[in-house]
């Protein structure tokens, strides 16, 4: 159940800090997870026009009362608008903007046809990130939900890791863990848990969890998160069934050190590229970077993945506020593979993990005692 | 486990029908659900090409094996391509459509931005619905996994409604669900599973399952499907926890009577607005007609809201191979709700319902016998 005393996410501040950012034009927001930071509003449905005289919410005329409710829990003061059909929902966008001296929308979201058709009557503008780049700082009460969340999958791969040499398949694991955290107060699981198992299942970084059975001499890795009230948390942890062979062992001690190095990069005003370069580095002087197929972290919030993306000559700059994983790891068919993950906050110190389960071998750990 | 002789899925024959609507234009295919109906392959991200004399899958590099071994297993002779950047994806999306006299892309899909860069070097035109349409008619392999995926819903369910009074709330019946669907051998829910209860949230359509804990007199609906080698299932079942008041039990029998005229009107050449006034003229005639306040139910498939849309005036005709859902429902802040769906199959000579629970009464059912 949730933590006690957990501080509120500061919704009242945002239509503040987009209008600044706006300088005069209005913003047609259509990404529900934008619509969710700006206003607490967490129905899948709808349209939020901002701008130096309006702030409206466009919803399907079922969603009203959840509307009304969560914007008077959280503080924000914008009108409802709640018609009945879709193209009454168009209509109310547009008229929410007349006089607007610009308009601009999302056009990374909006789908060719709605921007078509909103085009037509608006002089619709491409926004940059505008509401992407203020959430990547996260605020105390996000940065709560995040932590929780961590602690959730902590907790459930804690009791499930002890078992993956029981002769579970990589559903049996997926299906524990899901349930395990929704028993321990998550809202779901943060996206599809990976298990990925063996020669050829754990050779690949996005394998689709599958009924393989788990067997000695496996590699395992298990790539799992929890929801809390939006917001995501992100963890990796990798596993040898029965005693490592040699080459298990050298190269989980690879990925191990790769990680590690990764996390001693987190700090404010070092660049993705830099992070990225910290962790593959590492696989470069050993000869295997090849086998790193990915890039090495991405930013995770109210979306798993968001800016900021660490991939190989990457520009971005780490702020103090932003929530990233640190991820590298090494895949090989026939061999499997291993990935190490934690979810990092950036703080002006450096990294803070928000993800504490142990990884310090890949030894099947004994089961938590309670 | 999966039923014995699950007929095959007919993916072979798919390209060649995609080419005859195309009528010698290329095709950028985008929409994942599109990809998976055309190829089988069932990665999150790629794009297909077809056209005359191509077809080509371009995917991101960790999915090529995946894709070669998907289309092995299927019988598809296409080409892979699976550079390892975003910036290479395009170039090999647009290199794949050299020499094409009309290339269309899924302007309902495509976000603007992604449509833009394409169109600077594409004479892009918006494509109508041609696998969208075709989507609609399931074949024998559909048909049957839609079917198993019912059953898991079904099964599921009828474990669980017999204890909607035993002092649980509603993510405890959400998570006991979904558990038990997947032990039944889902891959998972078929979307987020609705438990709303009470005069508050059951009088929510689309209520977002809560920690709000059931008592006797409450309305209850449970929204819940299953998924199965991504097809989905979709049903709905409403129950009262105790006796039910002379009013509860009145809305629900003008509920179930609604629904069952929507089931009796399902048949080939039936519109959608015939089938949406099946149910609404029942609820019209009883004086309650604006509390149904959404509309008659739309196709299942790959995606769990796809064509036909079945509301007020809609002009589609269902077809023999549709699967829709037939699902009234009333609502009252402060009373709560109903609301009866099944899934069901558009034969030659009718409905057959695919979703078998129960309805005949909102009393709690007793529980399983095994």
């Amino acid at each position: 159940m949730p933590p006690e005393n957990m501080p509120a996410i500061g919704y009242s501040g945002r239509p503040g800090e987009v209008r600044e950012r706006l300088d005069g034009a209005t913003l047609v927001v259509s990404n529900p997870s934008n619509i969710r930071w700006l206003t607490g509003f967490g129905g899948s449905l709808g349209w939020v026009v901002i701008g130096p005289d309006v702030f409206t919410l466009v919803t399907d005329g079922r969603y009203r009362d959840r509307a009304e409710g969560e914007f008077a829990e959280h503080g924000i003061d914008a009108d409802v608008v709640a018609p009945r059909t879709r193209a009454e929902v168009r209509d109310a966008v547009v008229l929410a903007t007349m006089g607007a001296s610009a308009v601009r929308a999302e056009a990374d979201h909006l789908t060719h046809s709605a921007w078509s058709d909103l085009a037509g009557d608006l002089p619709l503008e491409p926004d940059g990130a505008t509401i992407a780049t203020l959430r990547r700082i996260k605020d105390a009460g996000e940065v709560a939900r995040m932590t929780w969340a961590a602690e959730i999958a902590d907790a459930a791969l804690a009791e499930i890791a002890p078992r993956l040499g029981d002769g579970l398949t990589e559903a049996d694991v997926r299906d524990e863990l899901e349930h395990r955290m929704r028993r321990l107060g998550a809202d779901g699981p943060s996206y599809a848990t990976i298990v990925g198992t063996g020669p050829a299942n754990a050779a690949r970084p996005h394998h689709e969890t599958g009924r393989r059975r788990i067997v000695e001499g496996d590699t395992v890795i298990i790539d799992v998160g929890a929801l809390v009230d939006g917001y995501h948390s992100d963890m990796t942890r990798s596993f040898v069934v029965g005693a490592p062979s040699a080459e298990q062992q050298e190269w989980y001690e690879l990925v191990r050190i790769a990680q590690s190095a990764g996390l001693a990069a987190v700090a404010p005003g070092v660049t993705t590229g830099q992070l990225d370069a910290a962790c593959r580095d590492v696989l470069r002087q050993a000869g295997v970077a090849d086998f790193f197929v990915h890039g090495t972290g991405h930013g995770v919030g109210l979306d798993i993945h968001e800016d900021p993306f660490a991939a190989a000559g990457g520009t971005m700059v780490l702020l103090e506020g932003d929530v990233v994983t640190v991820e590298p790891g090494l895949y090989r068919d026939g061999f499997g593979g291993f990935r190490i993950e934690d979810l990092v906050a950036v703080t002006a110190s450096g990294g803070r993990p928000l993800t504490h389960l142990p990884k310090d071998s890949p030894c099947l750990p004994s089961p938590p005692t309670t």
